[in-house]
This record gives structure tokens, C-alpha cells and sequence, in this order.
């Protein structure tokens, strides 16, 4: 691994909590001098080097000076915002795309995951002649702050009393995460994006961003999402919630302190969680009623089902790889999103003037995220004037399908960002 | 309350523990005379009265000599049958229904329930002048085995050891808990049932009684249900399941022994199964993104939202309720059904020859057992020659809209009902 070329760290303030959150996403020790480089002269000066080495990325922390002013009122300090890059900034810095991940994603959208040792999340949609083309654009993916991959979050030191923030955390919103990247991206030196994308959560902060800096996104690429959560979803999120709570474990967040981890609470969140990601024609057709290592049925509660086994499995993955407290967050970040309730109770009004181009995706079997929640986007964006584009696709993949193979999702998003890079008049980097 | 005209109950077999669940379920200690009743001489035999005060049923207790022999091989004994009743028991014994409840549901079909004080779950459906009028029928429904409303359990004790059966309650089938309602029947002297009338799981085992006793059954009923557990709904279970398991009150079953309840685990999957049994149109009608007795976001992980507070209060009251084994034997019990497993692998063989007159019912925004899950039954129904009628009811009310007002689902049972009943002659009790 190399250091050549790659964005040099900005504002050395470091804690050990930090350090402790470097290593364990997979950042040697020896790599801990990017983090002592000395700060820049301006917030906005661009970095002496930009274009990554496609592995890299970094963490940038922010001090107190720059203090993230959060929604609930809070005033977030230090703030580190933990990304990966993908590609090269061309020398007119207008090829940049910001990626967005959703809940329970992360920086690593097309690399390996240090924790997991698995490919990037969407490595089908981002790369080398992939629709997000990294031989042309500059791909940037950040961890969404609350986060547990290295971005400020519950489990980081609060700097008032040292130990792990777990409750003291402020709640966050979607807005909040938008704010953390415009951060980074205004210490990357990037003042326009030529696209931002996402889907789910992901999707939601392409909308904030849309609202939020309307002449900073040339190109806004909403896919399975929705302008505000839903009754359902909110229900679904506050099991989830109640899980980890229930655990004693959880020991009202403290389980840091405590050295245990609420490990079953959240294991059965992300249970009831990820049968929601998908269709139940796809789990039909994936397990059916089909048994476990069995030939027949147990008459206990052992996994008789490939489903139950699955299901465990997943709760049981999730846990290795999340945090309990990041997941109380981010899901309540998400159940807060209502972007109409910003503006009056106007969703036209949340992209008054907008000068962006949209191209809102939804997916038929998506039942998290329906199509009849896409919609309301597009018929808002019609009312603000906006350019947009609405695709809803054929799939029975359910919510997930934004991250599996959807070959018509990957056609229209490379034709969409193509028409929008030649617009821009996008060179090479 | 009066015991002039009850059923008696038959079968002297008493346990300490049934006692105390008596009581439990409300019946006095003066009551306690009705369980010492002598046995009646045969099984099948007429009880010396039938007609009951619709305030009153009863339990059934089977000794080793009448052992419900279980699916799973096991050889259940005592055997005790909680049930209700409503109406009278013409002399011809032809008026009689048989009521089947569903999941989380007991025998307190049209009287307050006990436990809750609350009316019964189906006082529009059933009743003097209602569809399933009690003024003409004589209405029967018995709490499950598995149950834990009087019905023999996994909080009962084992006969073997005395101490509660917890998880060494035999795992039971849909097919065990219509063989235990087979036997009630025989011993209130009634050969065939009128119409066999179920939603949900009450469906299955509407179900279940045509194919297995196909001559026993003038009228089937099966609303919002289906002829096997979708890989989806056993996916949901398992997530009841795996947060009961997870809270360590439960003690692997053996809580009454520990003398503690794993309240904050039954509670999680009681709130994950109440968001199925909606509709996310109904809950958005319902709740939206309401706020719960604040005029603001709260920023914290109290419950802002009324939909939070409303499942948080489901999952609390279900607690005070329900017996969280009874909870996990009857959920189980849901995902082995499947009846076409039972006869080869072709659904229409389930009905082969079958003389019943079928009405299957489904609702249009149920996504538990959507319509989906209901056509194949009726297309079954119609390659085995059956009289089948299929009504699906245009709603917005989810899954629960079976025990809800639905003008058109009681016009259709009353309708349904009447002509079967006009065929069979029935005369008034």
C-alpha cells in the first residue's frame, strides 16, 4: 500500500478512540503520520495532490474551529468523516460523483471491506468501464457521521469526559450527514459534483443534497428511496430499536464500558430488517419451504428452513461488522427524514429553481420503498421545474435490487451520466 | 353466571396446573365442580344437555386413555380443550359451528375475554342477528392445543415430571390442533359441523378439517390464508422467535421455573408481527408521521412518532396476555403447514372427492396472506370438482381486515351461511 498521491489528511486532531477506529477498519499503524499532516492554509484550499490510488482513502478531522452545527442544535467537535476514493479528479475538478451508502453500508463501495474481507458493496455499478465509470469520473464515498467505519459516531470518545459517547451522542439527521460531506468535499477541493447517488438511505441524502446545495450537484441519481419515511418503515425501524434495547447487553448504550455487546439484539434487528430488503418472490424462488441439512421436518426450533438458517446467518454476520448504538442512529436519522416538512409541507418547494438534473429510480417488487414513494419525488420535481427523468424498473429482487444485477438500472445510470458529463463537457482525467 | 344447561364436561382428569390456568382465564374456584363431572360412558356419547349460556364453554380434559397422538409421534396426555360456545345446539344437532382462531386470538369469539376484559375478537361476525347469527346457529370455538387459554400447552405440566413442559411440549401441527377439536367435537356430540369458519390461521385449519374430515364439514370458510407457510412469513416467525430466545428471562424455555417472563423479548415479536397483520396505506391513514404528544422532533429514542407509541403499546399489552412458549409452539406450528406436502406434492389431492362447499375469502391489501396465496387454493379446490366460491374483498386494512367491519365480507358469510344451511334444513334450536 502506498501513500503516493493520495489525498493528504487536513486539521490534525487525533484521539485515541480514533486511532482505536483506524485499525479496526484495516489502516496500519505506520499510515497514522496521514493523520498529523499539518492543516491547510484555507477550509476550501485544495489539497497539494488529488487522484487516488483506488484502494486508498483516508480520514479527514476536523477541529473545533470547524465544528459540525447539527440539526438538533448540537455543535459535533471533533468530527472525522472516514472515505475511500475511486479513480482520478480531472485537472477542471468536474468529474467528481459522490456516492452515498445506505444504513448498513459503507465507505468501501468498490473495494474490500477491511472488516468483512469482501468485494465493495457495488462493485457491479462502480469501476473500470462499469456504468460509474472510475477511468472517467472520480468516485467519492464517505461514511455517513453516527456511522461505526471510521466517521464520527456513537462509539468514538466524547471529548467532554473521554469514555465512548453511546446516548450522549447527538441524534442525527440526513441533513447532518449531507452537511459532514460537504465538508469533506469542500476540504477535497471539489465545489460542484457532477453527480450524486445513491439508493435507500443513500438516495435520501441525494435528495438533501439536491435541496440542500442545489448549484453543487450537477446530476442527482435518487434510486429505491422516498422524500420522507414512512409509517411502516418507521414501525419496522422501531423494532429493530427495540430489540437492541431490550438486551441487556445494550446496557442503556454503555456497553462499551460494560465490555459486552448487545450482540442478540441486534442480530434480530437486522433479522426483521433485511426481510424487508427483499420480495417475497425472491425469497420464494431463493428458499422456498426448502429444509436445512434435513430430509425432513425437525419438530423442534432448530433452523428446519433454509430461510430460518439464512435469516441467522445474516443477524449473526450483521453483528461482526456493525455497531448496536450506529444502528439506533442511523435509523432514527432516517425515520426524521420528511423533506416536504422542511419546506412548509411543499415538496415542490424543497427544490425551488433547482438547476439539477434528476433521474429517480425505483424497482416494482421494492416494497421498503415503493414506487408510489418515488413518485411524489418526480411529480415534485415536475412542479419545480426541474429536468427529470422517472424509471421505474422490472425486477422481483425487492428493496436490494439496487445492489444486485439489474442490467436496465445499469444502462440508465450510464446513459444518464454520460448525458450529464457531456453536458459538462467532462474531460479524461 | 349459571351452570344450568352447559355442556359437561367429561373425562374427571384434573391437574393442579389446569386448575390454576382456570383460574387464570377467569373461572371461579365454585366453578371447579364442572371439571369433576363423571365420564360420560362413550366417547361419541351426547352429553345429557347441550345449549349453553353464551357467557359460558368450558374444558375438556382427555385422559391417557383418549391421548391426542401428535404428528411429531408423541402421545399427548391429559388433553385439555378450553372452548366457548354461543348459541344453541338444535335438536337435530345440524346448526352447529365450529369457529377457528388465529394466532394470537383464544375461544372468546363474541363474549369479553377474561384476561383483558375486553370484548370478544369477532362480536361484528358473530352473534344474535349477526352473519354468523346465534340466534340460528349453534357457535363453537376451542383454544388451541399449544394455547395457553386454558388449552393444554407448553405452560402446563408435564405429567411426567410435574414441573411445566416448557420446550419439552411436543412440537404441534396445524393438522394436532384440528385432531384436539375433533375430539371436543365428538364428545359434544356432534358428528358434522354446519361450516368450519376461520381467518389466518383459523383459515389453515378450515383447511386442514375439509381435507382431513371432509365429511364432517358441510361448509368451509378459509379467509385471508393459504394451504402453506410462505418462505416470507416463516422468515417473520423466526424473527418472533429468535427475540423470545434472545432475552435471557426466557431460560431456555423453562421460565416459570425461574420465576420470570421474557416480557421485553414477546413484546419485540409481537410489534415485528403487528406491522404484518397492517397495511402500510392503513398505517400511513392511521399514524403518518404524526407525532406522539410533542409539538417537535424530540431528537432522543423516546417515542416521537404515534406509530411508534401504538406498537410499543401492542407489544407491552401482549405481553400481560400471552404466553411466550404458547408463542413459539403455534408460530411453529403455522410454518409447517403446507398441505400439499401432505399429499404428494398436489394441492387438489388434499380435496379429492371432497363434498364440502367451499368460500374462500382474501383481502386485497392483505400482504400476509395476500390473494396470491388464496387463487391456488381455489384452483385446487376446482381440479378436485369442489363447489368453490372465491370473494376477494377490495381493503385497505392488511391482513387484519378479517376481524375488522367489512360490510362486504359479512354480507358474504351471511349469504354463504344461509344457503348452506337452507340446503342442509337446518331448523332453528
Amino acid at each position: 500500500m502506498t501513500h503516493d498521491g493520495c489525498i493528504p489528511l487536513l486539521d490534525g486532531v487525533i484521539s485515541p478512540g480514533l486511532s482505536e477506529a483506524l485499525q479496526h477498519i484495516g489502516f496500519s499503524p505506520n499510515m497514522s503520520e496521514m493523520l498529523h499532516y499539518p492543516a491547510s492554509s484555507s477550509p476550501a484550499a485544495p489539497p497539494a495532490q488529488v487522484g487516488c490510488d483506488p484502494a486508498l482513502g483516508g480520514i479527514r478531522v476536523f477541529g473545533p474551529d470547524r465544528a459540525l452545527v447539527l440539526d438538533g442544535g448540537v455543535s459535533l467537535a471533533p468530527v472525522s468523516i472516514a472515505f475511500r476514493t475511486y479513480g482520478r479528479l480531472n485537472s477542471e475538478r468536474t468529474n467528481a460523483i459522490l456516492v452515498c451508502h445506505a444504513l448498513s453500508l459503507d465507505q468501501y463501495v468498490a473495494s474490500d471491506n477491511p472488516i468483512t474481507g469482501k468485494p465493495g458493496w457495488w462493485t457491479q455499478m462502480v469501476g473500470p468501464g462499469k456504468p460509474v465509470d472510475t477511468d472517467r469520473y472520480f468516485v467519492i464515498c464517505s461514511n455517513v457521521i453516527g456511522g461505526c467505519m471510521g466517521s464520527t459516531g456513537p462509539s468514538d470518545p466524547d471529548p467532554v469526559t473521554g469514555d465512548p459517547y453511546g446516548l450522549k451522542f447527538p441524534v442525527i439527521t440526513i441533513a447532518d450527514m449531507v452537511r459532514a460531506q460537504a465538508l469533506l468535499m469542500d476540504d477535497l477541493g471539489i465545489g460542484r459534483l457532477l453527480a450524486v447517488i445513491g439508493g435507500s438511505m443513500g438516495g435520501m441524502q441525494v435528495l438533501q443534497w439536491a435541496s440542500q446545495f442545489p448549484h453543487r450537484v450537477h446530476a442527482a441519481i435518487p434510486i429505491a428511496t422516498a422524500a420522507r419515511h414512512s409509517a411502516q418503515n418507521i414501525a419496522f425501524h422501531e423494532v429493530g430499536r427495540q430489540a437492541i434495547m431490550a438486551d441487556p447487553d445494550w446496557h442503556n448504550g454503555d456497553y462499551q464500558r460494560h465490555g459486552t455487546l448487545p450482540r442478540k439484539g441486534l442480530a434480530v434487528a437486522r433479522m426483521a430488517a433485511h426481510i424487508t430488503y427483499l420480495s417475497e418472490p425472491a425469497l420464494h424462488r431463493k428458499f422456498g419451504r426448502n429444509l436445512q441439512d434435513r430430509e425432513s421436518l425437525g419438530f423442534g426450533f432448530d433452523a428446519d428452513f433454509q430461510v430460518e438458517s439464512y435469516l441467522r446467518h445474516q443477524g449473526m454476520n450483521f453483528v461482526d461488522r456493525f455497531d448496536a448504538n450506529s444502528y439506533l442512529y442511523i435509523t432514527r436519522a432516517m425515520d426524521y427524514f420528511d423533506l416536504a416538512a422542511d419546506h412548509g409541507g411543499v415538496l415542490s418547494k424543497a427544490f425551488a429553481g433547482t438547476p439539477t438534473r434528476f433521474c429517480v429510480v425505483s424497482f416494482t417488487s421494492d416494497w421498503l420503498f415503493p414506487s408510489r414513494e418515488g413518485r411524489p419525488v418526480v411529480h415534485a420535481l415536475i412542479a419545480a421545474a426541474a429536468n427529470v427523468s422517472f424509471v421505474e424498473i422490472d425486477s422481483d429482487k425487492g428493496h436490494d435490487a439496487f445492489l444486485l444485477y439489474e442490467p436496465e438500472m445499469f444502462r440508465v445510470l450510464s446513459g444518464f451520466l454520460n448525458a450529464a458529463a457531456d453536458q459538462v463537457g467532462v474531460k479524461l482525467p
